[in-house]
């Protein structure tokens, strides 16, 4: 099974993206032929699902000359937490971390997002990897967005801080429950939807499970997702223009995971709910037919709930979306598609909103 | 009386640094002139000791159009907390600031650099202005760095974060207490010894008294010192190298801070001691004489108390500096003068400080 390598350009770095099955286990030799700076030490921080499975992988692939810290915390999006981030601080700093130590962040999406934030803080900004565990974790592991929650908003505290690798193996989803799959799929699928039709129909062909995968699909799969990411986070580091576009399906989709409880929910499946909610105001909207049915046909095939949760109420929705951090001067700015492929970022009252909500929840 | 502006590069934005009597309040005014994208919203931050005395004459410079939010923290270094920066984040969300609202950070240094962490990371980033109203934060609130404290350290946590603007008004000074202006008068003397000879003499000469002030003058050693800051800070604005020079009797300021717990003794006071003995370290390991005698004359004129406080240890202020920022690998990296206006960065050794620490302490 082969090896590929994307390569991000960023104001602060270019940085290579490495998607080869077992390359967890060679950590080290990668760290050492793409840093430049060698690091002074190094701290794994990682979440107690992932720390059985694949830390050991990691560790052991660092000689036994180079010092080798783990840090372990608590896995889902709690930790993402202000407690979490200030108690991973200091275990920066009793490990005494400087400013030349490389924080490893090996997991999901939460443990990327956490250390990612801690190494962006930490002294004002220390080097970091991400070595993704999670389908989900192809998406947030590139580009650079680090952060935390807050009771009142998702990943409303954070910062723009770019990995200096990543280091993806596809062995490492295949332990994966059918939930985190369906999780992860959901960006996937946006991609396509945003930048990339025929990215939708190469997944309609060849994506029939989530229980079994053929590596090479797995790892075509996520070179052409993270292509689609890159190309977009690399035109546009801060968000100021076209990588608003990735938020196709968020604003929903963060309103319903939020009003849910965090974690009630899972990210993808509230942004497969999102993206519904987003081609159907597209198509009000610009007066269109995007023709999405056999894409959310296979959605559904693959175990996704399409409705907004009968529980939640459209004026709560409505509410969180308006705190989005895309919101200014109280207009919620909505991703909508003119095309497949052709998104757009359109100011969106509240009224027409929360109609479109009403039509399905009270 | 006049009106003085420096332009400082970042590699975020360029921003004008105003020093000008009463500016504070024409503070709308200012904005409206410097800051290109309109604000949605205020919001100030300031502390329970200055409000009372300025925050009306900058709220009031607001046109009643106008939504300006304030928020006040306790004075003193221990807002700089993850605890107070989680509340003011919380005051932040409920004031529904946006990416395109405007935080102004009115107060000495701890409001800056805890304003200013807060503008760092809320929603990973937005814009924000400094106001000073001490002495020493006409250093801190130039050149971007903000952050908060942990008990393992001074500043662990932090950005490097642009002002868009900031509003120097002398005026704010008049209040201060002597051991104010005795904390903010050794970045004063710093910025001499480290690049401008001649600001030393200026110094010995105009300097007389912390109690009366002529307004000229004080706005003349205002603009001096900025300017060695706002140079040094735009050659070098994430402290990859002459920056470091900034750190000139701060090594062992900070660990005397720490070490006295926050607060005990002011940032100046023990900047004034680390000073001196840098100075002294410098003498030794260059074998030159750096004839400081009439500075340290005229600190001591000033109040200052130049011996590092008896009932620290050596061990213990050895151990403070091991964790700074500067240090990597082990080795402390000390900012020493092989003439004054010529800095340079050295490794020392824990011997040769814990030795030169000896002279003074146990």
């Amino acid at each position: 099974m082969g090896s590929s390598i994307l390569h991000v350009h960023s104001s602060q770095h270019t940085y290579p993206i490495i998607i080869e099955p077992g390359c967890r286990k060679r950590t080290f030799a990668f760290i050492d032929q793409y840093i430049t700076r060698k690091p002074t030490k190094y701290l794994i921080i990682t979440d107690d699902n992932v720390a059985p499975l694949y830390l050991e992988d990691v560790v052991h692939s660092f000689p036994s000359s180079e010092t080798v810290e783990t840090y372990v915390v608590p896995s889902g999006e709690q930790s993402k937490s202000f407690k979490q981030y200030e108690e991973t601080v200091t275990a920066a700093l009793k490990y005494r971390l400087d400013r030349r130590s490389l924080i490893i962040a090996l997991g999901g999406g939460v443990v990327g997002d956490l250390a990612g934030f801690v190494a962006a803080s930490y002294m004002r900004g220390i080097p970091f990897i991400q070595i993704p565990t999670t389908l989900l974790a192809h998406d947030s592991s590139v580009g650079g967005k680090v952060g935390i929650n807050h009771s009142l908003g998702k990943n409303m505290v954070g910062a723009f801080h770019q990995p200096s690798l990543v280091l993806y193996d596809p062995e490492a989803l295949l332990s994966l429950p059918e939930r985190e799959w369906r999780s992860g799929f959901a960006e996937v699928i946006k991609h396509g939807f945003i930048a990339d039709k025929d990215l939708l129909e190469w997944l309609v062909t060849h994506v029939t499970s989530f229980q079994e995968w053929d590596m090479d699909i797995l790892s075509e799969m996520l070179y052409r997702s993270i292509q689609v990411k890159a190309n977009i986070v690399q035109e546009d580091e801060k968000e100021q223009g076209v990588r608003a576009f990735l938020n196709f399906g968020h604003t929903l989709g963060h309103a319903i995971e939020a009003e849910a409880g965090y974690g009630a929910i899972t990210h993808g499946e509230a942004v497969a709910i999102g993206i519904v909610y987003a081609l159907r105001l597209s198509e009000k909207c610009f007066e269109v037919n995007l023709q999405s049915a056999p894409y959310l046909e296979k959605l559904k095939s693959l175990g996704y709930q399409l409705d907004i949760p009968k529980q939640l109420s459209a004026d709560g929705l409505l509410e969180r979306m308006s705190v989005d951090k895309k919101a200014y001067n109280q207009v919620i700015r909505f991703v909508l598609l003119k095309a497949i492929g052709k998104p757009v970022v359109q100011g969106m009252s509240g009224t027409v909103l929360l109609d479109e909500l009403k039509r399905e929840v009270k």
